[in-house]
């Protein structure tokens, strides 16, 4: 395995979690910047020996790898601003901004997006996740593979296309399920119930759905045409129309498509 | 610890998995009454000594519990037609229904409640499972709260009004959030890409629900108000008119709750 010398722009959530995985991998991380000083110094504090700069020149840092780990709408601006060595390469880390978002920067840039969640206060562990890797040459795949592998046993070449619907299924996998779960404890809390009773029962609900696929795992009223049982769930929640809307909506997307 | 005599009425998913875990446990299953005659026997061949009956007299086996594990709709029908020995105490599965339906039993009659998906195919670990009773008596509740007891460390007594919103709250967690991951296989479906990819990012999204609470894990363009992306998304899905429907009333309701 080859170890590489990786900087990073951002300090959020990702940086926490790749910066310090990368550095436990091998790799070295000498460099961070951030538009949050803090947080930066809190990231590099967990790492070896990296220097934390306030604006975004990495000349002086001989980097192979440039990891801008920021929002999607600070891609842009933040690829027009940022110095590095010629033959750095550069990636963003956003599933549903496109590769060519960088592509003023010549041969040396690409696509490492993790598909997981990332939560600073959260242990995760990377080594199942997988790594969508695009990348603007054959010499930028090979590196960003050799990161990406030094991190997770599942790395996945995905274009910028492939890589926006992989975006788009998971905000229903993430957002909109985590979403549910909102409403479920919202249920819960108005009766005084504890929102842990769901717990085995969400996590048998993934495990079951990928055991036997999302379209054999529907079960419930709506999926058996039971009509008297939705009427009793729309009448308990009748003095919330939003949330009585919302049920019907899924419902009627459950008895027409599944 | 009490063993007990236990018959069943039903054989589908829940009384396999009821059965086998009540026998392993220590109770003694003398008798499987089912509409479904060859389920009945499967699930007895996985028993030591049970005999399938294709009436509902379960008035020569001496029972101290029937558990009826039948579908909502076929509990008040199979409640007029068992015969059973006056102290036996019957009590039916669902959360949906109330305690009442049964009420015409007099003294010896409850809910035992298991808040979890089965399925034949798959085995499942009932020990953190919550088991919710409720009960017509005190020598009702002595008897369901040891059955329960038995199988779970995690024992709720609910009234019926409690379980009906603790069902509702399933729906969501259970039925909805398994939609959510129905529509993000058919984008990955659409694509070629394999639905696997999104398993690491569901079960993530299920333990930080549960780690930091749903209103604090929420996150996504929805939730950050970020319409470039929402429009995006919508661009993406614009050939499927009900799912974009879906898209924007869950994207709706995250904006306006969360």
């Amino acid at each position: 395995m080859k170890y590489h010398r990786i900087g990073f722009a951002g300090s959020g959530n990702l940086a926490w979690h790749l910066a310090q995985d990368l550095e436990k991998a091998g790799h070295f991380i000498p460099v961070i910047y951030s538009r949050n000083p803090e947080n930066a110094a809190l990231l590099a504090s967990q790492l070896y020996d990296t220097t934390v700069i306030s604006e975004p020149d990495f000349s002086g840092f001989n980097l192979e790898v440039l990891i801008m780990a920021v929002s999607d709408d600070a891609i842009e601006r933040l690829s027009e601003e940022i110095l590095v060595n010629e033959d750095t390469i550069v990636v963003h880390t956003s599933g549903a901004k496109s590769m060519e978002t960088l592509e003023f920067l010549k041969e040396n840039y690409g696509v490492i997006y993790p598909l997981q969640s990332f939560t600073k206060e959260k242990a995760i562990d990377l080594s199942d996740v997988p790594f969508c890797i695009e990348a603007s040459s054959s010499r930028v795949h090979e590196v960003l593979f050799s990161i990406a592998r030094s991190l997770s046993s599942k790395v996945v070449v995905l274009d910028s296309d492939q890589r926006k619907v992989l975006h788009l299924a998971a905000v229903f996998a993430n957002n909109f399920t985590n979403h549910m779960l909102f409403w479920a404890k919202t249920l819960l809390d108005a009766e005084g119930l504890d929102f842990n009773l769901l717990k085995p029962l969400s996590k048998e609900t993934v495990e079951k759905a990928f055991f036997l696929m999302p379209e054999l795992a529907q079960t419930g009223p709506a999926r058996r045409g039971d009509y008297k049982t939705m009427k009793s769930h729309l009448d308990q929640i009748e003095a919330n129309p939003e949330l009585s809307k919302l049920y019907q909506e899924l419902s009627k997307s459950i008895q027409f498509n599944t």
